[in-house]
């Protein structure tokens, strides 16, 4: 109960401060803290004003905007609307910028003109790979972002989210994914970072900082506010399914999962956290007093709101079954120190009627509302809650914006591998192939534009991979006149460049029987093998591009190409970016952002994982990755050279530097992720193998020589003893620094903890 | 420190005693009781003498009998036993049981007469499909004992072992398994009894009961100690490779690993446990104060001794990187609760040279020799420490032990395909096929005697799966002609017998790269599909007899074959067993005791798993397992009339029975197990989606019909609540009674408890 009493106490001075100046409310007065604000705007409140606060509905419920962006509302909504709202989920979102904001404006005053005290609403949306609505700039997705191994990018790419969202009206985006995702079967493991925690905590940091405008664009109305989620857990659902059950120990949770969402708080200040669909070791997400008070609010300080996944507290009676009604999940969920009901009508819709009964729920309602109060407060939602819809149409999808959703590609493709300098083509007298089922409408265009006058293209998509039309996608079955067909074409081209991998049904959000979207395997589907296996047996070079969802195991691929760029998911610039790769315009500096393995059956396979479970072996096949974590080639070489550290001791809390010599030895400039791992030799608990502590990505022009060093802080040894508690060990490590997890120098120095 | 009290206590007593009696040592005194006696010895023991009685080494070091048992030992052996020696591991294991008990009686011998105060020693064997010694009744692996649902038969099973074991001169055995293993791609898989918690429970108290002759049978010696093994999560290795990390919540610890060890402990009292490999949410098993201590002794009173693996207290330095020194290994590991340290010389070794800088350890050693002499003294080890080598050869492979074997087999077989009944065969005029690479030496003949005179028999292997020599097993590549052989063959047959599923290198004991044994899928291996696509192209009705040692994803021999008769691992006696049910002369009585799925992918995928997890669906493929758990049909059909409850509310601590009429609606005698499983509707956690709680295997004549009911006790509803608390939770549960898992009528109580 410690977290409700600061807005007991603000609460009566602000009542005392009313009744003294009654004709100025105090939450209308800028100049009072947001606290003070806050308190005094609940003091007013009735109890249903107060639940509305904690409730977000969709705007498919009736909110239509015309082309002109001219509203019209539901009764429904209309009805939904007189208590006030805590907000509307993507108000708008079909239409184009000048119309959303035109939209969102007059929804905004409707809004606050007909709830009592006029208070504003948050219009949320989504934007893991740009504004998650019509006319935005589309950036790769976070996946893709991962591989750039460049947070600065990061950073830039989701200021043009925040700032795009912002001037179409939006206030809150429901992004970004802070989990560590490590099994490739879960179909949205492209809407986050990678398998790795230091990597993902690098870019959810960016990503936050860089939506909210580095928190002072919240109150410079510039940018919006982020909602990590889904604490806790959720990349590593159960067989990978979505919505499963969740078992993690309590060690890996705070060492591995935590981390990325503890940055978010802490470091990236962000609005809003959103709880995981399922549950954590038995205990539902949604109702889990330690992930939501305990360790967001007491230990870490959280102060913004915590927000539901959709309708996931009703679920709590229907679905989890951990609730015996539906007011017991409302219960459970609003004591365990959930905010903001989102979407459903059965829960905390549910609190005024059960308030009558049960006065004590008042304090936690207080809470909530004043959680989403507060967020409102600071997004200056109260003092000037309307977009300026002139700055609209020059502010989105700028030339800037477009040309960063075209670096970040550039940044992210990966050169998984590329045999006797295969890559780059030349842009020489030649016919390139262009070929397979993840060829698109604009492919060959895009290449054309970038390979000159000299190269003709054949290009042939084949076939698709799946019928790409029901709600349950289905394999494509008739493809063997396709692949005799394309195999005809790479016959009559120099160069062949298969674009394979897996479309947009192959890898997506799943839910249950209806609209599936995980995995049992990772092998590519369809006749993909067989495609370059024929294609290859005509002995021409063949280059894959390969576009995906999800980590596949692309044994085969992987033999018979000559190169492989790997794209993961990328912008609307798809294939310009490709094509400016595949003939040289640009260099490749993509490391993978997971491991690759070569079967579904190695999972759980990470590169962090414990010494033995990477190094295990299996019948029949061949040890280790694919390709590691972190692998990623250039078209030029980098030499490492020796590591030189300042001092073999660490002497807690000082710190200690490695440097290293890094030279390009190729002839033109080309970027390098330099990277560095710690390795525990011995600790109280058996420790990862080896953990990313560190990475600089560095441009090298060609022959330069630079020196990179880190600086080795005790904060990057801490992990949770046996004692459960999180902190040092003295002893001896071992840090690694290299082009990736698998080819290093290394070096060791030794930990001392004075007491 | 409390556990030493009473060591401690009886040390003080006993020292007294001495001095008062010092003519006839005290633990030389029958009348005094085992704590004394113990007491006792401990007050005359040296340092170097306690530290001997904590260590087991293997008989491989030099104990060597010849065929009439004549005794060699190696200067090593002499050198490790002069200060006596808890035990050594499988003496005389390649000698026949006469010649065994020779040795193993001039063995004790030569131990007792070279040591001062002239301690005997354990002779450890291993025994999860009979004594692991040549000349023992070989009985099938504990998975197919599972799969006969038949705890009394085990039971039955277990006692011969115990007495086979006994006679030979054993005392103790590193069995059973009782991990709930739930990832078939572990390749001891075979080993456990399967997927379930409590029908591994039901195992294991009928194993140890067995083999411990109910424990009266350890003072009698006509029995031997059992080890469970191995606490705790073995069953559960990430990514199923032996040694690997182990990442279960506590609740799950509880709830669904610990009960078999537990009822071991209290239900079954057995005199050892062995310690898990690997580590457990980050802490070595081996130095785990809360499973040795803890759990194992403070809350469930053990009072046996515990047991290293393998070497596995030297790996908590060299492989598990947990201690700094092999001292700090020796020291953790005994701190934690580590009895005795199996076959190293790198840890407990080193104590008596620790002793002089930590006195401390004292108290320490003292506990662990003192478990050690006590099941000495259980034993009868001090009063009678040689066999009746007189007794034993009439007493090993007895008719009885044999036919028990044959019982075993006929229990186990699961029938789990025969459509349009298939099977049983006739005897009549026809040829029949054996056919695969699973056809034994013996095959044709065992077949042959079933069958019956008029049939004729075509008997080819066709290929192996592997090769069979190489330390890493390659599987067999060219089997091209042998898969033409073989359909040529099928072709002259009336009916085609396929003997198919895994060869012992297929699934086994992994250790590293040297010694696979684990597997990252679980297809069937090598062109197994391919043939009985082949054969079954022929139009003949095709009977597969699936031997196997880890559950395969059986999807083209599932939909290929008329009829399928799994046997995972059977006994001597497996062709025998098989023609006889093929033939009819039995009838099929085995349930599966495990899920089968139909990818890797699926995994975890166990019938108790979460709901949402058990109900989730992947792109591209059909839902749900290939078998169910429980899974099993009969050459009859069984017909379940309606569940009727004896009261419709469980009022704790009371209990309520429901009751099932089952009627054997076919027209000869048959066993049925008749499952029980219970479903909690709503938890404070979540729940598993449904339990087996019970079961009653029962024999019904043709057309016969039996009332079966159960006791539905409060104890059966207990679970880890959200509070950490094991108990009850009051509310609505459904129970399910029926043929399996997946095919059951159901009913629903309330449960009330009052406070």
């Amino acid at each position: 109960m410690n977290r409700l009493r600061p807005f007991m106490l603000l609460l009566g001075l602000s009542l005392i401060g009313s009744l003294v100046c009654a004709q100025t409310p105090a939450y209308r007065d800028t100049a009072r803290s947001v606290d003070e604000r806050v308190a005094d705007l609940l003091g007013r409140m009735t109890p249903e004003e107060k639940v509305a606060q904690m409730r977000i509905f969709h705007a498919n419920r009736g909110v239509e905007g015309d082309e002109a962006g001219k509203m019209t509302l539901s009764e429904d909504v209309k009805q939904r609307l007189q208590h006030g709202i805590a907000g509307i989920k993507n108000p708008g979102e079909h239409l184009d910028p000048v119309a959303a904001a035109t939209l969102n404006n007059s929804l905004q005053r409707y809004i606050i003109e007909n709830n009592r005290l006029g208070i504003p609403a948050l219009f949320v949306t989504e934007s893991y790979n740009g504004v998650d609505a019509a006319g935005s700039t589309v950036f790769g997705r976070p996946i893709a972002s991962a591989a750039s191994f460049n947070p600065d990018l990061v950073h830039r790419q989701w200021d043009v989210v925040g700032r795009e969202a912002r001037l179409r009206g939006m206030h809150m985006c429901h992004s970004p994914e802070a989990d560590v995702v490590r099994d490739p079967r879960f179909g949205r493991m492209s809407e986050a970072f990678g398998e790795d925690t230091y990597l993902t905590t690098r870019m959810v940091v960016a990503a936050i900082t860089g939506v909210q405008g580095d928190y002072a664009g919240l109150g410079n109305k510039t940018h919006i506010g982020a909602v990590a989620k889904h604490f806790a857990g959720y990349g590593q659902v159960l067989g990978g399914t979505n919505f499963a059950a969740i078992e993690i120990s309590e060690r890996t949770l705070i060492d591995e999962i935590f981390p990325p969402f503890r940055a978010a708080v802490q470091e990236a200040r962000t609005l809003g956290i959103m709880a995981s669909h399922g549950d954590l070791n038995g205990v539902a997400s949604h109702a889990n007093p330690w992930l939501l008070t305990e360790v967001l609010r007491e230990q870490w300080g959280f102060e913004g709101y915590t927000v539901s996944d959709a309708n996931d507290i009703g679920r709590l009676h229907y679905f989890m079954k951990v609730a015996e009604t539906p007011e017991d999940a409302a219960r459970m969920a609003l004591e365990a120190g959930m905010d903001v009901d989102l979407y459903a009508d059965d829960a905390y819709a549910l609190l005024p009627a059960m308030l009558e009964a049960d006065s004590g729920l008042m304090a936690h309602i207080d809470r909530a509302a004043g959680h989403v109060l507060r967020t409102k407060f600071i997004l200056g939602l109260f003092d000037d809650p309307y977009i300026d819809v002139a700055e609209t149409a020059a502010g989105v999808r700028t030339e800037a914006a477009l040309d960063l959703a075209r670096e970040s590609d550039l940044e992210s493709i990966i050169l998984l591998k590329n045999t006797a300098g295969t890559l780059p083509l030349s842009q020489g007298d030649q016919t390139v192939a262009l070929l397979g089922p993840l060829v698109g409408e604009d492919t060959e265009n895009a290449f054309r534009a970038v390979a000159g006058e000299y190269t003709n293209f054949i290009t042939d998509r084949g076939f698709a991979l799946t019928d790409g039309a029901s709600a349950v996608p289905v394999l494509n079955a008739d493809t063997d006149a396709d692949l005799d067909r394309l195999e005809s074409l790479a016959g009559e081209a120099d160069v062949v460049i298969l674009f394979l991998g897996g479309d947009e049904y192959t890898a997506k959000e799943g839910f249950f029987n209806g609209a599936l979207g995980d995995r049992a395997t990772i092998e590519p589907v369809g006749p993909q093998d067989e495609l370059i296996s024929r294609v290859k047996a005509l002995g021409k070079p063949v280059v894959v591009c390969l576009l995906h969802r999800r980590t596949l195991s692309i044994n085969v691929i992987s033999e018979q190409a000559d190169a492989i760029l790997d794209g993961w998911d990328l912008s609307e610039f798809r294939d310009e970016s490709l094509a400016r790769i595949v003939f040289g315009e640009a260099v490749p500096a993509g490391k993978s952002p997971v491991t690759v393995p070569r079967s579904i059956g190695q999972l759980p396979f990470h590169y962090s994982g414990k010494e033995i479970n990477n190094k295990k072996g299996y019948l029949f096949m061949e040890n280790g990755p694919l390709y590691p974590f972190g692998h990623g080639l250039s078209y030029v070489d980098f030499d490492y050279g020796e590591l030189r550290l300042s001092d073999s001791t660490l002497v807690a809390p000082d710190s200690i530097t490695v440097s290293v010599e890094v030279t390009n030895t190729g002839t033109r400039p080309a970027k390098e992720v330099v990277q560095l791992y710690l390795k525990d030799m011995i600790g109280s608990v058996t420790r990862p193998d080896v953990e990313l502590r560190g990475f600089q990505k560095i441009l090298l022009g060609a022959g330069e020589r630079r020196t990179v060093t880190f600086t080795i802080t005790p904060a990057m040894l801490e992990f949770t003893r046996l004692d459960m508690e999180r902190g040092l060990e003295a002893g001896v490590y071992e840090l690694r620094i290299g082009t990736s997890s698998a080819d290093y120098r290394s070096a060791r120095f030794r930990l001392t903890v004075p007491r």
